[in-house]
């Protein structure tokens, strides 16, 4: 049985606890700022080898946040995001193995010139500093966002759900005895071990200045609260109302493989499509045999008149079912009357996320990637490829769907900033 | 005498037609995000152009606007500010054919890899959106950034003060005429037509969604104003308290040059240097020249008991000298007991804009430059090279010291954002 929670009486306690937390999180940032790779690494593999020796610890905390919520009659699909499987413990310790095997993005050099005085000036990647993530029922971001923080020389303060949290414990327990082995400061992964939804309020407004950026993990409501409160930067991850847009001189069996892959590989993550456009110009030939195999495949398809008559298996659409994200098989569907047409229609429906055009026409496709403003815009590839893993990042902390600092997967070289450093021979300004 | 200005009767209809400039700035932020370059490069040289052809006019409506102030009661700083000359308006006309010469941003591919499934990846340089622009006093920042905005494919919404709105509108009257001849959209630069606050709260929220970023341009209240009501980015330019670090092994006639230029050079810029740090190991050598070399050039300088020991004219220093912006010829000043020293005296006053070393030891410069966080370190060069031009980015809108998005100067190439384009031959996700 796992020690009793700690629970805070008054808000006064909460805030000076905070605060606390804030500040020696601070203190790590610093002292992470400048640590050398190896040490890092030396943490990041000592953690690995901790979440595999402890599975069972962090199984048995598991089961009895599963039970409680079991008892209070959460749904399945809760229930399910709660639970961990020695197959997902396992999956937590490779993920930070391939945390440790990526380059390190602090200190690399990104750009270096000239002046025509003599000076040179570096642009040089340097860590944010601390690092908020807030989230709810997955325990794996304990480990996955605490280790991407770790490598780019952020500190990281978590605020998990109250649901989840002896799961977290336990790996955070994990966490910090690879920071101890490796001789880094407990602060630079933080648990904030607070039952108090004000923890979050506070952790919203910057915490005093000692939080740099939030970073929210998390159903619509939680990150509209961050995205309404926050008094610092967010990396927002928005909607993913994505299109597939299958130009007429598209070739059919690429069509289709794409578009179900994009809809049915796994319909509820962010990369999934929402919405099928098809170039009038090919409707005669690809509408029918795409809506088919997409209903064949279990998909429910929602259309325009010209989709229904093309399979009468297919419903309605409604004006809500464009810029819907449904995160299930469903899929709204529509004739569109060629490139332009299918662009005014993502620029009115879209939510800036992944786009895909699919078109033998290089033209057609240079012109869908030039002007979609999306962070993520495809030609002849599925949707599904939105994520850090498949653009070679390793790992992301979400994907950013805002245009500020970071776009996209967010990976470990996006949790970075930069400052210039001027090599001067005296130097002084006419 | 101009037209009367226009007044706005009522906060509806303040905001219907601020809503209304906003979506005229994001209809023409889209055309712009794929105009050519020499389409915004021939608006530019048109408006240079006008700019000179109008020189009377500009300086007409500007006499009207200091003859306003002068009036009642400005002070001389400010009517100086106010102020345009036949060589300010020269200087426009300057800065913005320096914006038309330098390299469009916009569509440079800033990284292309391939994934092992074959897909190439592009990291490709696109426009942030709509900029809204918060000035006061200085007229010259309608154009500046007006053209900054457009060079980056962006469309700028431009709010000054009300004391300059004659000088700002015989300007914006220039940067229309050159839009039109170009055939790009006037909403591409608005100047916000009301001698309402309101307006700015409105732009501070984001105007319905309208502006991407906000630019703050003036005095500490307005940049504070910003900070706490924006509710979108912004790129704040906060304090410059700015250290000059003599190592024990500097040069002293390096120092010597450095640290008056970085003082006296133009005290009043946010790269003015406000504290001296001077090594103990360099004390005995170096302190009395420096401090009086300062006080010869007629900066007041106050320091601890040893800076006074050293020159008897140097005043006493006080705990709230260490942290301030003078922005006056004067510098607080003080010995530090080696490099250690003075990068906890700068950790702890410093406000991450600009830090120098003077030395000779290459290990102590790398130490400096590696862990003072500011968004701009320089070793053995003034402080006074922070800036656009000098940075080689042809202009900027400013410093930021912030650590999102923009650090250091904000040319053109800050403001921008990127997407990814991913090139597929027909790929899906196992």
């Amino acid at each position: 049985m796992t020690a009793p929670l700690k629970t805070v009486e008054g808000s006064d306690d909460l805030s000076a606890q905070m605060m606390q937390l804030g500040a020696a999180a601070r203190a790590a940032a610093r002292q992470l700022a400048i640590a050398p790779t190896e040490q890092k690494n030396l943490a990041l593999a000592a953690m690995e080898r901790a979440i595999r020796a402890h599975c069972e610890a962090i199984l048995a905390a598991n089961a009895e946040d599963v039970a409680e919520v079991r008892a209070a009659g959460a749904s399945s699909a809760f229930i399910d995001r709660l639970t961990l499987t020695p197959a997902r413990v396992a999956a937590i310790a490779d993920g930070i193995k391939v945390i440790h095997d990526i380059a390190d993005p602090i200190g690399a050099v990104t750009e270096r010139w000239q002046r025509p005085n003599g000076m040179v000036i570096e642009r040089v990647r340097v860590p944010l500093g601390v690092i908020g993530v807030i989230f709810e029922s997955r325990p794996n971001v304990t480990a996955d966002a605490g280790v991407l923080g770790l490598k780019s020389g952020n500190a990281v303060m978590l605020r998990g759900g109250s649901d989840s949290f002896r799961s977290c414990r336990a790996i955070h327990d994990c966490l910090l005895a690879g920071l101890r082995e490796a001789g880094l400061p407990e602060g630079a992964i933080t648990l904030v071990p607070v039952r108090d939804r004000a923890a979050v309020g506070l952790m919203l407004s910057g915490l005093g200045g000692q939080i740099d950026v939030i970073v929210p993990r998390g159903g619509k409501s939680l990150v509209a609260r961050v995205e309404a409160e926050a008094r610092v930067p967010v990396f927002a991850h928005l909607e993913g109302v994505n299109h597939v847009y299958v130009d007429r001189a598209a070739d059919l069996e690429m069509a289709k493989a794409i578009v179900l892959n994009a809809k049915m590989r796994r319909p509820g993550v962010c990369g999934a499509a929402e919405t099928l456009l098809v170039d009038a110009g090919a409707a005669e030939r690809h509408l029918a045999p795409l809506v088919g195999a997409l209903i064949d495949a279990g998909c429910e398809v929602r259309g325009d008149a010209a989709v229904q008559q093309a399979d009468p298996r297919a419903k309605a659409a409604s004006e809500q079912d464009w810029g819907t994200e449904y995160g299930e098989p469903i899929i709204a569907a529509r004739v569109v009357a060629g490139l332009d047409d299918a662009l005014a229609h993502i620029a009115r429906y879209g939510s800036h996320h992944t786009e895909a055009i699919i078109t033998e026409d290089q033209a057609a496709a240079a012109r869908f990637l030039n002007e979609v403003d999306a962070a993520i815009v495809l030609h002849n590839a599925s949707t599904q490829f939105a994520d850090g893993g498949e653009f070679g990042f390793g790992a992301e902390i979400g994907i950013a769907t805002g245009k500020f600092h970071a776009r996209g997967p967010v990976g470990a070289e996006q949790l970075t900033s930069f400052k210039y450093r001027v090599h001067g021979t005296g130097q002084t300004r006419p």
